[in-house]
């Protein structure tokens, strides 16, 4: 349906660009060597791909600006929030501008009569909630790191409770965006739910920064729960683990988290937190609710996980004791990577249909087996959504490509269980051979057509998502 | 960003398309003028403009040769579900070709582990949940018409239980589509999250057929509930209604049903359905959970109820009479039309963020009653969401205008209050002039760029959404 422009360093355009810039902006816009390669890739086994320059917008008008400059003389331009992304999506490979939207992190407005509110895009999801703390309302998107809510939304964050409270998909209710001419377009207004014209919102939510630049948010947001309740829970095999699983959201317990980790995972927890769980596939629920409500759930996965031969189940209301446990949880990466100090990790992310996780798991345990590489496992398992860190040792001259092996070897094992290659960290540029290979090229070449469409110069973020 | 095709009838190509298509399909390509006028648009107030002939698709490879022959010769092609849509979505202004899918109805595929089925587009849902009933899953989304769900996909439906269900936007997981130029995509695989690429599921979700004709659906599925309740609670007033919902949604108690209906809609009711209602502004619930849950949900709306002062609450567990409320709320459409019988019924939507709700209802029944017009009320208020039902003498002259007069002046106040002109009719024809005041001139250009970029010969639907 289209031609994609060649993706080529524009080093005249970007020269001027940056001129003319530097002209409205005087020394806002920063050069330097050290922030350009921070604002380029740095979490990952990706390379680093420093932009020529970094501007912290304060307006939207500003970002306007910008990306009419972008525009007029073909400079690339990269959304930033604060980095966190694991496939690359802030890398420059083509250079030019990186626009981090860190002095854009207000609170514009809070509803606590529609449990909406509205944000810039640089505020990070605990500085949200830490704002929202009066109002007995959260923001529940949580996917570990103090992300921005801005690219939270541009990949299509989950984490850890969207078997509750859904993905970013699911709570973005309207954005404003400015895009690639420098015009601001509104994606909806602050009802629940509209059949007003084609779903922009949803379109741009996990666009990756390459269909326009979010400016401003309009958040649904959920009510504190009057009681938590944490678990954990020990299985003698992962298949049991799983088959509690599909029991649990089968019989309709709302559960809040649940998450598996493998046996490899809780001893790397353990060590990390000075925990002392059993080192057997493990659940780690979180249940919210009414008193009686959490009460309930808690005694029916209790007798769910006992018909499926669970080890051990410890139930929990105190906030300390699950602080720690999901506090634990969220070290996990780097509880993981202290299992082997030194060594590279390469973390991956599939997500399969609930009914083939184990047979998803078990696999990539095995396969990690032959291949010789420590791989602990841990997932948001309610979705069907896991991840591996695949731990090597970078002395190891064959590390890299066993790793990438490994890993274009699962993305193929979960698409072929008729999942996805990315639950949640998205393409970016680690994940762009994959989404082909998984919904076709007729669907891809939409993807394309619709890019061109929006962002005709291809100056928005590209050599991501289907541009490899 | 894009230049509209003008909308004109292209004679020539549609006789030699019809032509082509005969000579493919013999008589299974049907011309008749009775058919024709039932696959235009019959069931509201727009006026009925027939395609020029009906197809009947046995399957997606058929659909393809369809729009390949519709692109070849410039023919406008109408996805065709039940034709139960309100805004003129299915008639034909250009003429062309209707694809009535009532022969792709079935269900394709149902993994009860992972709680979702594949099914083709012309199944309804009631088919589809007397298909489901032995698994204990039902498929939740209820706009009331035995509607089709392509077409429910299509229009982004919704209805009584979206509150707690989700819209179709949010139970869809995944589609086959084809393309305008007679391509096959898929826009997910069968994974309950994904990450991969533009969410293209959700741009066709509510693209009202002018993207992309479905051809097949992934529906995410919920458990029948362990036990259901019902209520119904009058209120001396709609502010004490509208802030009960409030106080009901705030608190966290997961109403699967929240309906609101005024004084006029009970009294209609009342009538047409042989209750004894008290006509007063009404709120009717229905509460899914298990035994305990449902009683704590029903005790705690009950003191919420009170508190705002309701005048009765009367709650029930049994089965026949839950039927008899919602079935009479489901006939609440004809018990209006019963009201004045042989009037005609102008029926509009419109959603606001709910603490607005009040004020938007009340606004409504004043303007009606300045106006001279017989409107009642009712709604989805859980999510904002209220119809109202103008009754117009068909033999008064200055009817029709005044409805219409109404109907643009209810669109602006939802849209003045930060709410939407459609909560779940749809733009299709009837609502296109309020889209651009609702979102603005910027948002419909980029709408009507990503149409060029799909169907950049306009055959699918035209005349619809932004087209007037």
């Amino acid at each position: 349906m289209t031609d994609q422009t060649p993706l080529r360093r524009n080093a005249a355009g970007i020269a001027t660009a940056l001129d003319v810039l530097r002209q409205k902006f005087g020394a806002r816009l920063q050069t330097g060597a050290a922030l350009r390669e921070q604002h380029g890739h740095t979490t990952t086994w990706l390379p680093n791909q420093p932009p020529d320059a970094v501007f912290l917008p304060r307006e939207t008008a500003e970002v306007q600006d910008v990306l009419r400059i972008c525009t007029a003389y073909g400079m690339p331009l990269v959304p930033f929030g604060t980095g966190t992304s694991l496939e690359g999506h802030v890398n420059a490979p083509l250079g030019g501008l990186s626009l981090d939207f860190a002095e854009m992190n207000q609170v514009l407005a809070i509803h606590p009569e529609d449990m909406d509110c509205v944000v810039q895009p640089g505020i990070t999801r605990k500085a949200l909630n830490e704002e929202l703390r009066a109002t007995g309302l959260f923001f529940p998107v949580d996917p570990g790191a103090d992300a921005s809510l801005g690219g939270m939304a541009a990949t299509r964050a989950s984490g850890t409770n969207a078997v509750r409270y859904g993905t970013m998909r699911d709570v973005v209710l309207a954005l404003e965006a400015v895009t690639a001419d420098g015009r601001v377009i509104r994606t909806a207004k602050r009802a629940r739910k509209t059949s007003a014209g084609y779903d922009l919102t949803r379109l741009l939510v996990g666009s990756e920064g390459t269909l326009g630049v979010i400016t401003e948010l309009t958040l649904k947001l959920s009510g504190i729960p009057e009681a938590v309740a944490g678990a954990t829970c020990s299985f003698a095999s992962v298949e049991a683990a799983c088959a509690a699983v599909i029991a649990t959201i089968q019989y309709g317990v709302p559960v809040a988290r649940i998450e598996f980790l493998d046996a490899l995972s809780v001893r790397s927890i353990n060590a990390y937190s000075k925990l002392s769980l059993p080192e057997a596939p493990l659940l780690l629920l979180e249940f919210h609710g009414s008193e009686a409500g959490v009460a309930e759930q808690s005694e029916t996965f209790g007798e769910i996980a006992a018909d499926h031969g669970a080890l051990a189940f410890d139930w929990t209301s105190d906030a300390e004791a699950r602080a720690k446990m999901w506090q634990a949880r969220h070290d996990a990466y780097w509880a993981m990577r202290a299992l082997r100090p030194g060594f590279d990790a390469f973390v991956t992310d599939v997500c399969v249909p609930v009914s083939r996780l184990a047979e998803a798991v078990s696999a990539a345990a095995e396969r990690a087996e032959a291949d010789g590489i420590i791989a602990p496992t841990l997932g948001h398992v309610g979705d069907g959504n896991f991840h591996v860190a695949l731990l090597i040792d970078p002395d190891d001259p064959g590390g890299r490509a066993r790793a990438e092996s490994y890993i274009g070897w699962l993305n193929d094992l979960a698409i072929s269980l008729d999942g996805t290659c990315t639950g949640e960290h998205g393409i970016g540029q680690g994940k762009v051979k994959y989404l082909a290979r998984e919904l076709g090229a007729n669907t891809v070449d939409v993807m394309a057509a619709l890019k061109s469409a929006m962002d005709p110069d291809n100056i928005l973020n590209p050599g991501k998502l289907f541009q490899g």
